[in-house]
């Protein structure tokens, strides 16, 4: 059973990746700029993109965001929707991630010819959504302050193939032993070079830069 | 293809439901207390196992800890033995959860008769640790406070079949938005009457008390 069951998860995969090859061609052909954001529960993802759509707000930046959630909740899409951004719930039905069949049938509801950025908000976990890709152009992980320093040493597949970190709630630094080299350390063993952008989304701080960086991808 | 995975995965959770049997019959045996301990990555499992075995030090209580992880690391499995207590790892290779298999495993390693309480520490995850049975006597979630108090909410099952919740970092209250009412209205609603315990494990802040209920457990 278990040579049966590898074959089945290869083929799943196999498909998977197919299928974000097409998501990615019609978000291309739409010039549209698409980030995969992933992080635990409670890294502060939906707050990440809230932030991002608040310091935006003047330059005529239209975000979509498509949320993904095991369970049948609008709580974060309603909190994008009351900043006037379009936002696609996706229900995985208790899955753990996103994959790139979820990601075909939100495209087909956010109207890609309408924005000029896509936020894709993962599944909070740090292990399965690595392994699918959604066809989309930036992985980006949140991580956050009161997570520990040790989280690259213990979930290094989900570090090794992004292209950008944030680092959120530095503005909890003074209360929490967070080693910031340490955690460095752990980043720079498996992805070097990594753009790291250390952010508080409730501050604020750090922002800006963040924000520098995205413009550059925004046509 | 799809019917088939279906099947395969129903067939894989009764194998799994069958060794999980088997586990709980060879602790019963033993006359070991177990705990399934679940919760995200950095909510503070090691911390809380750690603060367990120092206010027990005293007692003459043996705990052994079997440590999930999805990489190869000795992080948390360090911790444990240089507090002076049994620990086996258990390398998930990339897997999100534990599994009967792997408790059956790590049950011929950690000398069941030497020991009066086992601790089993789940892979950082809200999501697939709640799928799958371990044979232990106690589901155990810990949130924190970081984390935010929609949890319940966002990540529903893993609520519903819980024991016992821990909700950990209480000393960072003061720094964060964090509507206790609200959380607790969400753990309510899947789980009536689920014993709480929140606790600093930084602080030692109500600690004593989940102490006192562990207590009537072990024998």
């Amino acid at each position: 059973m278990s040579e049966k069951r590898i074959k089945i998860v290869e083929n799943i995969l196999n498909a998977n990746d197919q299928l974000a090859a097409e998501n990615r061609a019609r978000i291309d052909a739409a010039g549209v700029f698409s980030i995969n954001l992933m992080a635990s529960p409670g890294a502060g993802k939906t707050s990440f993109i809230l932030a991002t759509i608040n310091a935006l707000l003047d330059q005529d930046v239209k975000i979509g965001v498509i949320e993904g959630d095991t369970a049948p909740v609008t709580i974060d899409s309603d909190k994008i929707s009351a900043a006037g951004m379009p936002a696609i719930q996706v229900n995985t039905g208790g899955q753990c991630h996103l994959d790139a069949v979820m990601i075909n049938n939100a495209l087909d509801e956010i109207g890609l010819d309408t924005i000029d950025l896509l936020i894709v908000e993962n599944v909070g976990n740090l292990i399965c959504p690595a392994a699918f890709r959604l066809g989309t152009h930036s992985n980006i992980v949140i991580a956050s302050i009161p997570e520990g320093d040790d989280k690259p040493y213990k979930y290094p597949n989900i570090y090794r193939g992004l292209d950008v970190l944030i680092i959120n709630k530095i503005d909890l630094l003074p209360y929490l032993d967070f080693d910031m080299d340490y955690f460095k350390q752990g980043i720079e063993m498996l992805n070097p070079g990594l753009q790291i952008f250390p952010v508080s989304c409730k501050s604020g701080e750090g922002i800006p830069t963040w924000l520098d960086w995205l413009e550059t991808k925004i046509q």
